[in-house]
């Protein structure tokens, strides 16, 4: 192998050594950083202040469990044919996590992030621009989102509630709709320094603690067969022959 | 649909209100919780005291990142070709988290709470029965992983290092191999009383969270790309004509 | 890089050039191989015999599509989440073909492989052995597979019914269960020389043409977000407030 | 549940019959219909006639195998981890499939449907809107993709060659940019009448039975883990200590 030469900055071991962004994994990570923190880490290169800790963890829980969502009806059917495979069963749930769901943190991060580029955004410009604005609308959390209302409640109290929300809440007003959780969460990705890039990974890796709750739950408590089988009957009603 | 009842415990919302595990999301777990405390309250119904919220962030931190593993190395290759869809990459590179790496926890896990099922285990059988011990022997890290050390020194911290603990150190004496991560985790998933059902799930979930970290490396530092030209270069170079 | 030196004989191209397994893609393969028979090159290296191709396109056709199947709701599911990402929908639905649904068939064709491996087979030593044999048995197909009739029906004209099928015959006689389609494709799997590791590969395939099938009938007349919508509503029923 | 009444006409079994698109599965589709043709009676609801056999089986069967593409990477990979759930592994591999790689095929037989939705459409005007032309540029094969050309060739053999093989045509050389497989494909499927809906769909089920193939050599001659050997050792030796 030759040209460009790979690099990888997030970590490496050797035989008694296990080091992650620079800090010991034994000695400097376990026993001081809790899952949200690493993740922090992991997207920034340096631990969180406990301020940041505070909202950064706030925001990620945010999105672990929405009770029976596609998602998890995902995860759970997919359990149901591969059982030995709880992996697979997790994957299967992330992906649906696209541009309708979950994939509107990172558009309102990107429009957050793009709108400051060069000064103060110009809203009615932007406005004009974008016929659906990311974040914004939920169908059934109206007129107000509980979840954007005690982020920012943190958000304040950590002192990382700033032009970024002011901006999207701004919005929200300005077309009359729920400025939802992942509008919310994608304005304190920018309010934390975070690349846009990643905002979505937010929603993906809080999900998949999520979803594993849920494969407990149908291991325990299934439902995906009794959902097939509900499905598979109606659906094909109109096809079979009338008394099977 | 009629048949079998669908019940899920796990969450629920109406217009102004979400309940996670009967616990008010905004009032009652942002900011009290993080992201490890929430996947304890997925997996058992409760909060974690602070012991076990020590304990079980520290079992999920330390299989978050491990350098440019095949599950790093599949996240960036799909980000490669689907960009835009950035939980597709993270689904990908858990996909391989199955029995040769990360799916030893579940065994590890499995054979403990087996062990003790029916009172003090019989080690010398188990060791007949079982070719391989889940949870025992690392291709680095011998004749000790610096994270099994590290966890065990938290589980006496915090009460919690008890007969799993001790259970698989004597296995591991017994077969004269190391005691790995994966191996300790699945120990200490049964002294804070899991599932073995769901342990492999805290595998997945830590992978989610670095399999995020090398998605937002690949898109600063792409190496994808250059991994996928001098592979196929040298696989097909002794099909293709002399000179090309 | 050094190490053990990467090789794959599959394919291979240049500015002017594509070749796979050895043929000329655009000149021996286009408008000579159908799908089926593309299969059969890409897994033995060789193009098949008419009397072959009959067999194997019927064996992969069998699996393609049987109605609205947990893999086909998740392949829809996923697709209400992420429709800009049809491969995504594609590959969730193919993640429960495990050890419940499509895995049988690997099991059948490692179990007949095996069998023969040192001369004539002992039954009753297999059966001893075998919990439950792969391949046999149906919910709903019984005491008939109509598929397996067929498929046996076409391996006797195309001159392929031979030990492995009398065998799974035998068995599935044995133990008084029917012997399903996964357990006849296992069979004439090795009839016609193919290795078994890569049997359950051949249900991963058919089943990805017939999930694009349902997609497309989902972006036409969906039904995932209704099945969601009941599933929740029911599901959470027990837990929310008496009148919403 | 109640609501919208669930519906699907692609297949429905009873004990003793399996029918898909009206098709009796035994009886008229195996030994009748290759693998493309149970494709195409997927996705349009008919058995095709002689002339669209040849033309759509050439067109998946051209995507199925193109070497050691990330694609073929990300099975190995995944398998290396889990050779347990070779379903995964394919999945994995269709993960990537996206905007990048064989996305194209769907935003060329999109361009091509809505192009000619108005009467005959205006090139100019189209080029203008367009930054990026899907299914024109190759990264190797230029100026012409061999497999254009043969294409085409049997479009025109059975009668398919029309205005949207002109159109691709002359909108690549208004762009002086080669025509590639996916671009041709993309007017093709419009030619057969196909939804462009599901066409990104004919690359993927084409990919599921190149990355089986993959996977049996992956099984007989390993490469995914001298590949990440080599790449974690390279990309991590700016950070290890000097001697390990």
């Amino acid at each position: 192998m030759s040209g460009k030469r790979l690099r990888s900055d997030l970590g490496w071991s050797t035989v008694d050594r296990i080091v992650v962004r620079g800090k010991d994994l034994p000695g400097e990570i376990l026993g001081h950083l809790n899952l949200g923190d690493m993740a922090f880490l992991e997207l920034t290169g340096r631990a969180p202040a406990a301020p940041e800790s505070k909202l950064f963890n706030a925001m990620v829980v945010t999105l672990v469990e929405h009770g029976v969502t596609p998602s998890a009806l995902v995860a759970r059917l997919t359990y149901l044919g591969a059982p030995e495979a709880l992996q697979a069963a997790v994957a299967g749930g992330l992906l649906g996590l696209g541009s309708v769901f979950v994939g509107s943190m990172e558009g309102a991060a990107k429009l957050c992030s793009e709108a400051f580029s060069a000064g103060e955004p110009d809203i009615a410009a932007l406005l004009a621009r974008y016929r659906r604005v990311p974040g914004l609308g939920h169908p059934l959390h109206k007129p107000v989102d509980p979840r954007t209302v005690r982020l920012f409640e943190i958000a304040r109290e950590t002192g990382y509630y700033g032009k970024y929300c002011r901006f999207m809440e701004r919005i929200a007003a300005e077309k009359r709709l729920t400025l939802n959780a992942t509008g919310a969460i994608g304005a304190l990705a920018c309010e934390l320094g975070l690349d846009w890039r990643c905002v979505r990974g937010l929603g993906v890796m809080a999900r998949a603690v999520g979803l594993v709750g849920h494969i407990l739950e149908e291991a325990r408590e299934p439902m995906a067969e009794e959902i097939w089988q509900r499905v598979d009957d109606e659906a094909s009603a109109h096809l079979k022959p009338a008394k099977r």
